[in-house]
């Protein structure tokens, strides 16, 4: 089936590319680049990227026209642009100049929009977007097809919401916030007071605050606070089917991994990282740089810098030994049978307990 | 970033609220309440609440214009509503009076309803809402934008969809139903027949059925089932995405919460609790008030009122014995060494085994 | 609640039902069909099924019409059709008889359809869809109410699109895919490169490719590659809530139950089985066949034809062992102490090391 590689730009002089990501051009500046590719799925055009110099086989046998590496790749004739973070230089050169496009300016005329929003300059509203009332639309901003957005919501500049984000009510949105599909923003948390064996709806008043340069994944859930606001702070990325409940604090510039939940009230510090799968109970205070072990069931406070694993989450160390140990329990089992057998034997061959002691 | 504490109310007498909580006011009367908060959020024209005397302090503290409280709050001269259970005190007065309004009655024009559907009166259907032929929606139903409803779907009385909601075909919601955004009730069961190395798709012609006072999270899904119904009985309490697969029946008032997985076929009782992140496997028989931790797998029936946990989850206080003992691991398998070590110098210094006994 | 069984179909005489199924009918042959039914919610009218004689006391005590059964019912004067897979009948059945029918051919004209659109004959384009400029849809597509199409995708032949799918630009589906409701494929990768404190987006170029007879159910999300394709392979099946990762690959004719998380770049043989609730790190090579317990952690790749579970993933055997190990933790402790207490005890009575050895 086709790539996808070649079509979001036109080729684009090498010298140029090179002059952008600060690198040094070693080789022929007679090279038009139109894709970025990783080594194997290179083709002709593609600028290709080196991390390590163990790649660099795989670099001679890829199809690239050029590369962007951290050490020169020896024997190679094709353009190279020495820089010391390779990674970095690919994704300026992607966010720079091969990038999707983003949708054509303007309010699709089937978008539905409330009375008295306002909208900045130079937005996108995709076809049949719904806008409730009072909302504030920052200049810059994509609304996909599809999303819904609640009165009296806020969003900051330059954000983007792909199709089908519900954004509900009394929610704010910083600048160059990306929400992606199917993603929720203020459903109710979920909270109820015991009533003679029923449960009684507990209203959820508050909203949800998500600050500048957050991205979340798609078919995320973020529940609005019980009072107050639920919060997830500037920088912080989220991946996909992440659970977020209500009252939640999450720090700057964490990344959490997919498939994650966090309780009621839990609050993190700055730059956690959470792998895929954990949880973590309700109102625990995790602190800066905390790293949790996907799978992990965290039960209590983690203090900063701190990495946590397991189920309930304990120190790492404590954890990968533990996790490494459980299958040896058979062995250990058998071991401690043996043990058993021999310490009867011992004991059988021994006088007996009431007999006077051997003489020493 | 602002709080969106006062919104949803004019300011009300504290006598009024003392009334309707059937709360004994101590203090002055001349108050008029305008939201409600917890004890650290509250500020000016706040109810705020307290539920054991161990929170006195925090209460003195606070900048809320009154308490709601079970023990009066001593050398604090603000307004006290004495009650016996604080907590269902402000879930009454929030349900009354400070609960964000219904949306604006009526049908949206851009809404899509097939022939023959059938509407109540007092109902609002939001902005591209999507009703199938033949679906019944009761008196006093709320339909957020961008709802689909499918054919032959009926939803009872004063239920609630939240915007994004799939409800299809030939499902059957009570009344006073609550599904958050993004929440998919009658996709087809995972089911399939083996037919000479491909999975031949078995047709899901049944429905799902969900009685009155359910309230479901957001991005939860639930399959219809293969024949029959998967059901979800009255006052059942779903958090965000929770996966009920088909044919599943789910008794009267449980609580489920956030990421749970339960397989087809598998049957709650009624007042089960479900940890966040449990997994339940198909066929299974969980009875009445039924506790399972978060994060356990059941792999087998559990009998009413018992507490289970782990993966596989067994009996509460196993799991936690276990729990605990497997981050011991290390100490116990260097114990079976020493232990070896010494039984092999105890062997060392008796008679060999072909010797005689040691007289006794 | 009312049953929805009966929906789909006329009555069919039960010999055209023996004749396609290609079983041999046994007993009155002058019996019309009007629905399938397990045994237990069989109504008047029905046809059900027995897969094995210890089923047959159930179906003579049920109310089905008749049966599908691979060894006739002894005492039973219903009609019989006898055939040695009665769930692959049954499903054959179900497909030509009495699945629902598909939707009204034709396209609503509230739908929103960009400029270049390529659309087959006889599909159905339901109200509210949006589609992107230039996608291309094939004859026989189904797409529901309330989908999203983005630009430049593909659809092939008779593929379904339930209501609030997102897919988004440049994917690729082959034909007779099913996209449950609330899935989204074409997400952005989770990938960043780190920058002084920051997490700065690695743009994600590529697409996600799924390819023939695969059915991906509700809410499930599937990103797009940063470079070239996620590829879903042909007759693969999954469940809802399952979580992708950019540039993974899953193989042919695989079953992947709800709730599972792949990491990024992992690739799955063909015929592989995950159970609900599993998670695969990232850059891992899954062999063909090999099964995947639920709940089970993978981090390491796994061999064609091998089967896996536990956190870490670990060989079945060795996994179950320990698994059952765990809740003997406490014995095995105890039995540890009461050990050392008798070889303490057998030392006590044993000359000192330092003495001369006993005479043997």
């Amino acid at each position: 089936m086709n790539s996808v590689k070649h079509i979001y730009s036109n080729p684009i002089p090498i010298e140029e590319l090179a002059q952008y990501a600060q690198a040094t051009l070693q080789g022929s500046s007679d090279v038009l680049i139109s894709g970025l590719s990783h080594l194997e799925g290179a083709t002709c055009g593609d600028l290709s990227f080196v991390v390590k110099p163990k790649f660099h086989e795989a670099a001679r046998s890829s199809q690239a026209a050029a590369f962007l590496t951290i050490h020169p790749i020896p024997d190679d004739p094709r353009p190279q642009l020495i820089c010391p973070n390779p990674m970095l230089g690919i994704v300026m050169l992607a966010q720079k100049y091969f990038s999707p496009p983003l949708p054509q300016r303007g309010i699709h005329p089937s978008a539905v929009i409330g009375h008295d929003v306002r909208i900045g300059p130079d937005v996108s509203i995709g076809a049949l977007v719904t806008i409730g009332a009072r909302a504030q639309i920052g200049s810059g901003v994509t609304i996909y097809a599809g999303v819904h957005i609640g009165e009296d919501t806020v969003i900051g500049d330059d954000s983007i919401l792909y199709p089908h984000v519900s954004l509900l009510t009394h929610c704010i949105l910083g600048h160059r916030v990306i929400l992606h599909s199917g993603t929720v923003i203020g459903s109710d948390g979920f909270g109820y007071a015991q009533h003679e064996g029923c449960h009684q709806k507990v209203p959820q008043l508050g909203n949800v605050v998500i600050e500048d340069d957050v991205e979340l994944g798609a078919n995320v859930t973020v529940d609005r606070a019980t009072f107050g606001s639920t919060i997830i702070k500037q920088g912080t990325k989220i991946d996909n089917q992440v659970q977020i409940a209500h009252n939640v604090v999450i720090g700057e510039h964490c990344i959490i991994v997919a498939q994650v939940g966090i309780a009621g009230s839990t609050q993190l510090g700055h730059h956690v990282m959470i792998g895929g799968q954990a949880g973590l109970v309700d109102h625990l205070t995790i602190g800066d740089q905390v790293r949790i072990a996907s799978g992990a069931g965290v039960t209590n406070h983690v203090e900063s810098h701190h990495t946590v694993g397991g189920r309930p989450a304990v120190a790492h160390n404590t954890w990968r030994k533990a996790q490494v140990l459980q299958y040896q329990l058979p062995e250990m089992r058998n071991e401690l049978r043996a043990l058993r057998k021999e310490v009867e034997d011992l004991k059988q061959r021994l006088p007996k307990p009431s007999s006077p002691p051997l003489p020493t």
